[in-house]
């Protein structure tokens, strides 16, 4: 870990030596975040999967963010990319650019809000950088996972025929950043939204159970639609959508109930970060016991499209998702 | 790699596409940068060796600066770190946050240089992020390499009575930095300096010899005095370095005996990337045939001192360096 112009900015050797340096603890590997590199073991017959994201704070979240919260939701964005994979998360490397904002106390919370998440998902920090910046705080993490060889995930690898299931449920994400953004009235409801936004769940034991189940996975961070027209282009295929199928959160239900436009938000607002995979329909029950809701049936062609209750495309715009 | 807002941003699918999917050609395990994390094999017997440095425009680099040799740079900076563990490349991961300022034209430059330092080093690009921002450009990288077990060289293991070395010449960079700042006089010497502090070469080759002869290592990035400092600390020990015996360019030669007050950046600035190493005197012998000077020697203690010719502790300031 090598902070940057010591000297002229005493700060980030103190930041390193009292808040990440704790959350290297129990990993040799790291060498106390103290040298030039980390060392990791990656056990025999095991791939190694890697991820990097970089967020920047007033693009993917908000500058007045609970430090913890960013924290946690950077740290599960990555891991969600790992469950994408079907990889178990091992480490995590983190460059941190503070602008002078960024004071002792927001750092602390920050560092606190990773610890928690390291224990949830058994992963630690193994090194990286702090630097000053002009501009806004500005994190990047690169995630390592690993997965049995030749049990990973892709998106490429979908038939013609598999059924297309999504997790959990779809388009809170989307609506609780609404909400924060004050474009949907605050009510008891809507918190579950502001939460999911905040704080997603990587599907990271679902997809495990996945691996060798589903031909193709992805996780949606950019929206339903759009990811799954990556699928459909890496695989070379169609995908068709039932949209009354998609899975909603009773919060989610309300809105629409009462606002229907919501729901091209629901198809096509991202941050949910469940998972999105294709599986052949005779292999369906052996997952018939998790969260898990079939939506809709890949097809020879290209393309998405979603279909309402009478047969009707609907239009989702140019697919894809502002995260503000 | 996974390029946020893509309906809003149109530029970052198509930047990817352009400039970085051709950097992970051939390597089948960053699946076209277009899934959501890459595969990457670890030879048996071997460890992995990880990195990750985070680049500010206008705090690590000038914004005026070629984009290619911005590129190499931060690819060097990331490999002389693999280089002091004895690490051998493997690939690297990159998150680019761009300003509006940079365009195609820019990007495409700065992919040029990356492809040229890939073939280079035989390192390639096999993930990332690509995402606006309205501060400075930012960059970070995260490079993977490999050792095999028990042969990576650490900060901690000095001995006392340890030899100190360094590779190459010292000091090059800090003047190249004070060149191209305005602060020394351009002349026909003085481009050699600013080409090392634009690129320097990282010590790999070096590194995989002094495997297994010498007792600790880490590379010069933030000053020869500071860094010698955290060996030191890291291996609870002193170190004793004669100032005169300190290798110089003979652009670095020509500048102190015009000004000596240039002394103190010689050995106290950075961005040198060469090696900085201890090693047993009776292996000296080992490495004889390398572009090495013995600088000092390890003792009992603490704390660095640089004597001059007359066996004078000289002042270097508060240690560490400011890299403008």
């Amino acid at each position: 870990m090598d902070p940057a112009s010591p000297a002229s900015r005493p700060g980030e050797f103190e930041l390193i030596a009292r808040h990440l340096r704790p959350l290297a603890a129990g990993r040799a590997g790291a060498l106390g975040l103290a040298d030039d590199a980390a060392l990791i073991e990656v056990p025999p017959g095991r791939q190694l999967v890697v991820t990097a994201d970089a967020l920047v704070a007033g693009v993917h979240f908000l500058p007045e963010d609970p430090p913890d919260l960013v924290a946690r939701k950077m740290l599960r964005v990555n891991l969600s990319d790992l469950a994408a994979m079907a990889a178990a998360p091992l480490a995590y490397f983190m460059t941190c650019c503070l602008p002078a904002t960024i004071d002792d106390e927001w750092f602390a919370a920050f560092a606190e809000g990773l610890a928690e998440d390291q224990k949830e998902f058994r992963i630690a920090l193994m090194g990286g950088d702090i630097t000053r910046t002009p501009g806004p705080l500005t994190l990047s993490v690169t995630a390592l996972g690993t997965v049995a060889q030749g049990r990973e995930l892709r998106r490429s690898t979908a038939r013609p025929g598999d059924l297309i299931a999504v997790s959990g449920t779809v388009g809170d994400g989307a609506l609780g950043l609404a909400v924060l953004l004050g474009r949907i009235t605050r009510d008891a409801g809507s918190e579950a939204l502001v939460r999911r936004y905040r704080l997603p769940q990587p599907r990271l034991q679902l997809a495990q159970r996945l691996a060798g189940i589903a031909t193709a996975c992805m996780d949606i961070s950019d929206g339903l639609a759009g990811d799954l027209a990556h699928i459909c282009e890496a695989s070379g295929l169609a995908a068709e959508v039932e949209a009354a199928k998609v899975p909603l959160s009773e919060a989610a239900r309300a809105i629409l109930a009462r606002e229907p436009r919501w729901r091209t938000v629901v198809l096509a607002g991202g941050d949910d970060y469940e998972l999105l995979f294709t599986v052949p329909p005779d292999r369906l029950g052996e997952i018939a016991d998790e969260p898990v809701s079939v939506i809709g049936r890949m097809t020879a062609g290209s393309g998405v499209r979603v279909l309402d209750e009478g047969g009707r495309q609907l239009e989702l715009g140019a697919g894809g998702y502002r995260h503000f």
